[in-house]
């Protein structure tokens, strides 16, 4: 066959998911990881990290959205975001559109990721200028643990999966650093991995939050065509008691920014979860 | 690589699902297409026709569930039913769930999918043999147009996609004969591909519904990993006044048939649609 396709076969999983492309635009192999950039014919620029799909231009708005909007529009007053990972800055991007956010600091291990994303996804990076947006290249773990208490409005976990750097963001001891760092009423927010294809996944990590201190949970499934199963899902988690399944409702009708997916429709149906994840959550 | 997988490649939108398979357990080519079943590592059976993914084991229950209970539910007395196509028979089982249906018709062109199903899929055919299902195996097309005026509740067209055999299932002149087959207050319900990748397609069904006579029309997404992107939906069409967004939530939740995704939470949650959607949708 003289097409080319890049595919990802997901081993846990048994499922792949690929798409045609043109051309390998760039592959490099930094301190922590390979990174591949690919020309698609029908999903604009993939970014490939150690063989697993990360962004691509067409369908990041879905996840990007759903890492941003639900959470921001939860806290009543967004001041102060951290965002660990995310070296792409399309969870920057959206964090950057809420005016009550005054500082909005991004943690990636990789600066590669970041000066890739620059080149091949200037759209995501086009907020990275704004004057309230830190990038900083460093260990997000050590990051956190160093935050000063209660001085976190939200902090969002845009990382890769569990296995290899990101392996120390799905741990008690990050969330209890976390916990720590977010104000009462705070928001941890984590990209949690398939509902369909990973559920001990979700329900391990909404376990260790319980145990970290956080006391309300929820986990948004959202499509996502480029990961395995084009099924996914971030997990909100809060601390203090303030409820999950209120949020500025209002607020988000009024938005005055553009969003392609997230709406305060969307945003209410993914706190509808599917029987079997409703079934599977009921205890953790 | 030692590994075997089966793999679809969707040209039009230049995306690839695949699933990781043991062996191939039987392909047939037959007056109308040709059927292959694979036995998988995590997917249970698949089958595949003209190269396309239609049912795996495993996530199935997303697509039968959502093509039967919105519909049935949001119908006030859905007595009698007409499945189309469905020779997998995992819709006509998911109809026969509701007690209020007194006859369910399914019209399947190609009887060796029902047969094969019977064989690779059992617990789809559970409910084969209830004496409220009949099981034609006929052109759809000409069945609804010969049906007597009036005499349906509901109506499922549960087809592949619109090429080949199912042609004929996607157009306004059989969209006229389900609407003169449907009692007033009857619904249409039809599988309507992928929301990211077929929003045209969408489109020229509602506009098709509507010229056809149908009022009120609804989009529902939903996840369905074996479907290319990975995310699918179906389309609600009504005839008469009645709306679409109002739905016997209270049965809903006294039901006494298990489901794995539908809940009443999720109905509601699939009536309101992502911004995209909602602003591709509002013309049409």
């Amino acid at each position: 066959m003289s097409e080319m396709w890049f595919t990802e076969q997901h081993a846990p999983s048994g499922s792949s998911v690929g798409f045609r492309v043109r051309a390998k635009l760039h592959e490099e192999t930094t301190p922590f990881q390979t990174i591949a950039i690919y020309d698609s014919t029908d999903w604009g620029r993939l970014m490939v990290i150690d063989g697993c799909m990360m962004v691509t231009s067409r369908d990041n708005f879905l996840y990007h959205e759903m890492m941003v909007h639900p959470a921001l529009y939860t806290h009543g007053a967004p001041r102060r975001v951290v965002v660990i990972g995310g070296g792409d800055c399309g969870t920057l991007r959206e964090v950057l559109r809420h005016a009550e956010v005054a500082r909005a600091v991004q943690v990636e291990i990789d600066e590669r990721v970041t000066r890739l994303a620059e080149i091949h996804f200037p759209e995501l990076c086009e907020a990275n200028a704004d004057a309230r947006a830190e990038l900083r290249f460093d260990d997000g773990v050590r990051y956190i643990a160093e935050m000063v208490p209660g001085s976190a409005d939200v902090i969002i976990v845009d990382s890769t999966d569990p296995v290899g750097p990101a392996e120390g963001l799905f741990n008690e001891a990050f969330y209890r650093s976390c916990h720590r760092a977010l104000g009462e009423g705070g928001l941890l927010v984590q990209q949690s991995e398939s509902p369909i294809a990973h559920l001990e996944l979700i329900r391990a990590m909404r376990t260790a939050m319980r145990k970290a201190g956080f006391r309300a949970m929820a986990t948004l499934p959202f499509p996502q065509p480029c990961y395995p199963t084009g099924w996914w899902s971030c997990t909100m988690a809060r601390k203090g008691p303030n409820p999950l399944d209120v949020f500025r409702a209002a607020d988000a009708d009024a938005r005055t920014f553009p969003t392609r997916y997230y709406n305060s429709g969307v945003h209410r149906a993914a706190l509808c979860p599917p029987e079997f994840l409703r079934v599977a959550l009921s205890e953790s």
